[in-house]
């Protein structure tokens, strides 16, 4: 396993799938877990570090409300934490707000508000790094992106 | 100790200052500590367990940006943790809603942005539940600031 | 009765009952009140009055818009009032603020918008101080709570 | 006395005597209160009869945070009550949604965030329909406001 | 005519339809107008003056977006102008602070987001300065509705 | 003339000034006026008039608070407008949304938050659509300006 | 062509079509794109060549969140650049500031949220500077506007 | 050179030196650019491909207002990019919104506003997945910082 994707709750399953897609397309193993930091401290500490012996390399964490996974589990490892601000309420302000304004020295690395794709997506770019057949599937990525927006809109757009 | 007041850094004292000094006009006894959940979260879980054993049973806990200090530490204790939000950037919206938003089941309760006066003061009406000469001492708190204010303001104000 | 539950209207009985089933599921004995700061402002001081000689420890007031109810029962109480800002415009910002905002020295302690089951959960916590067998319970609904998210989730999450 | 303006402490004096200047400059006698929604609920009842048998017509009320003062004060009585927001955290967010978002039947006329100014002409307005000397005199301030505004920028300006 | 309701679109109908309401249950007599601010200013302004003529004594106008009509109504009468900001977008945000934020000398009694009943309320009690009639049924109208909410409640509520 | 430069006080020349300064480095002729939609409507209307007989092809307009100055000046002309938000209050929340939402079909082109500056590189951008001296200066400027950059930051920089 | 309209993806079509229309009501002629300032840079600045020699004199570009299409291609054309911020998430305040807030000397004209078809008619209006015809068309355009919407509501509405 | 820190203005080197003093700290070889998404847009591809030449791994782009460099950047190449929000107007949040915001498939990973601290921070965790030294001396800054926390704050804190 590269990649954690950990969540609050199963009802947050098909906003975090994006992350699982984008993983799934680059042939990057992952594993997913639903676990609280309010709810659980103790289990989601001793999940972290059976994760890190796993190899684990980068997190992802979402999450709602007084969105507080992405920093508990951040300050609780080195590896970087990708964090996913879920939509909850107040359009997923509370959640953003929660998550971006990490004091230092512990940073999540925040990406849009129920933007898992984006979250999958900076895993992999963060891993192809060290893993050189990723950072060739990402051009390829990129240039197969690039073809079909292109492709897709060739004949324009009737307005 | 009745009631502990955590922070997480020494340059949040002027801010904390009003709930100490609210806590010390009711005779109550309080144990101020500087800690943080995001760079010493063992050791503030520990703290949390030493405050218990010392009798404690209200917390008070103030944050600035991501604040997450309340909750983390709401989820490793059922004593009551009134949450003081600290304007460090965004006027302290961001440590207001990382406060109240709390997810069911662990309740944070959040006073105004910077106001660990009103934070002191709520301590002391929860305590005075139990204890029957706070309660006295806190009906004649309220007697007399209103006398006080009263009396400041007996000749009328020229504007 | 030792829990008094202080709401505006009929219409808002859904978002409050979550205050209600968590001091049923403690056995706290509670009532709940329709009223109004704005409507009905005599009759609300009256029943503040028998609230407390009935014996009530805790006040819960829900409201929504320019939401005075949890402010104006604290500045003729010294029960702590636990405030629940309902979502009835501009997503609940402008109740949140209406409540959270409080000047010194009224406090009201704010829960999470719409979440009156924190509030419930904070009251227990508030009264498991006085009373000893429900500071048991709180530790076994904690407990159950744990072991039921960790059942609940235990085969892991397909993503 | 037809203008009673009422604000919470002397601290907002400054702030509020764009009102009484207005005032002063159309001969409407007004009077000033320093009172408190929160602090002294019960004198500010007796106030406000006091006020209504003076011959009181308009109540202008200005406060900071939670801004219940207007809003308390229109529960009471039938007169118009014009809300001043001031400025005391969150650049007067919090006071402007506790003033204007009042739930029917209670209206308070709120004007911009510390603009007294406003309240105290928006009073004459309102007195000028009962007064006909005060409305000629509206006309005519009008009329000097214009000729003043064009006088003192009829020579164009240097940019 | 003592009422003026204007408003830009008859798709506002719905949402202006409470100050009409309010104002039919006081007897007092109005006239409502589709018109706007930027579409037809100059009849816009001959509006107003036929409005003044025919002894329109409050001005009630609804707005949303860049909800600049009842500034501008303000700005060419001396009439107390209302103003319900509605939301059209932003959840009414734009067009609360289009409105509120008038600068002086020419200020704007705004109501809350959508609230046009309060813009009513508010017409009758400007007015019942004037009508000692219009006095007595506001203190009748306000006495009903407490009777009224107290008896509608007087069972308590079950939670 | 050929643009006009429009706000509300003399006290907003410091914010105003950089439009005009781009305005004179491309040797456009302009004028500024102090002008209020809401003092003075009827003389704004009249400068209107004036403005569009001196040939004037762009306005620009500049003001705070509740904003309405450009979207007056728009639904008056057709000549393209361009608002410049200033921040008086709210940080220029209050201005920019006063002026970016207008309601169709009256458009005003609105600009940062205090960026006169903008404004005028803005109305430039217009006129070089017909003055075809105007586009090779633009091109120009634009070249001089990136040149300029990279010279400037050419040594790199120490952090 | 004179106006291009570039916008992201096929899904915003409905949002933009505004636009369009009001163009087809002038007999502007105009050209719709599908490009992306994200997915393919490269082509992007491509397409800006070839619409600047096709003839092209104003480019509406909207777009949602991070707002970045009409601010990149500001930066690479020298033509005015009309921004349209379409509400994808957060009501579209993300977009209005990643557009309005563009730092100099590089603007944006900016109009409403989602308001495509005051883009269009701002887009005319800057057009008619040049051509007469447009201008006199405007000039008609905005008579039946006016008459329209006068004949629409002369007989008064029914409140 | 691992890392390249890109910024928009020398004004900006204060809240930018966070990142290299983290970067310094850990002997990260960095190198700092003054580019402009907006000015320069040919010269930032340039310098992007050169900078991909010489190695880099990891690219932080500090900007304010509508903040399009880090998206800019990130949309040209496949190295994670860290957005570091910078305070020029709106506290930030028009920065806020301009980076995190971005659209699949292209992630910016932002941290708190002015905080590139924690850019640094993140940017050395991100680097430690491919350098066992890295890794190494992360686990003993964390340590140290947290004996250094306990350690300054040890005696306690009096309030």
């Amino acid at each position: 396993m590269k990649v954690a994707i950990i969540f609050g709750s199963k009802s947050d399953i098909d906003k975090m799938k994006g992350a699982a897609n984008i993983l799934k397309e680059f042939y990057v193993e992952y594993k997913a877990y639903v676990l609280s930091a309010h709810r659980i401290p103790e289990r989601l500490s001793q999940t972290i570090r059976e994760i890190e012996k796993d190899g684990c390399e980068v997190i992802i964490a979402g999450a709602g409300l007084a969105a507080h996974l992405p920093g508990v589990i951040a300050s609780q490892t080195i590896l970087p934490v990708i964090g996913v601000p879920i939509n909850a309420a107040l359009q997923g302000y509370d959640s953003l707000l929660s998550m971006v304004q990490m004091p230092k020295p512990i940073p999540v690395a925040v990406v849009g508000i129920n933007n898992s794709y984006n979250a999958g997506m900076l895993a992999v770019q963060i891993l192809s790094l060290k893993y050189p057949e990723l950072k060739e599937n990402l051009i390829k990525y990129r240039e197969n992106m690039k073809e079909k927006f292109i492709k897709e809109n060739a004949e324009g757009v009737e307005l």
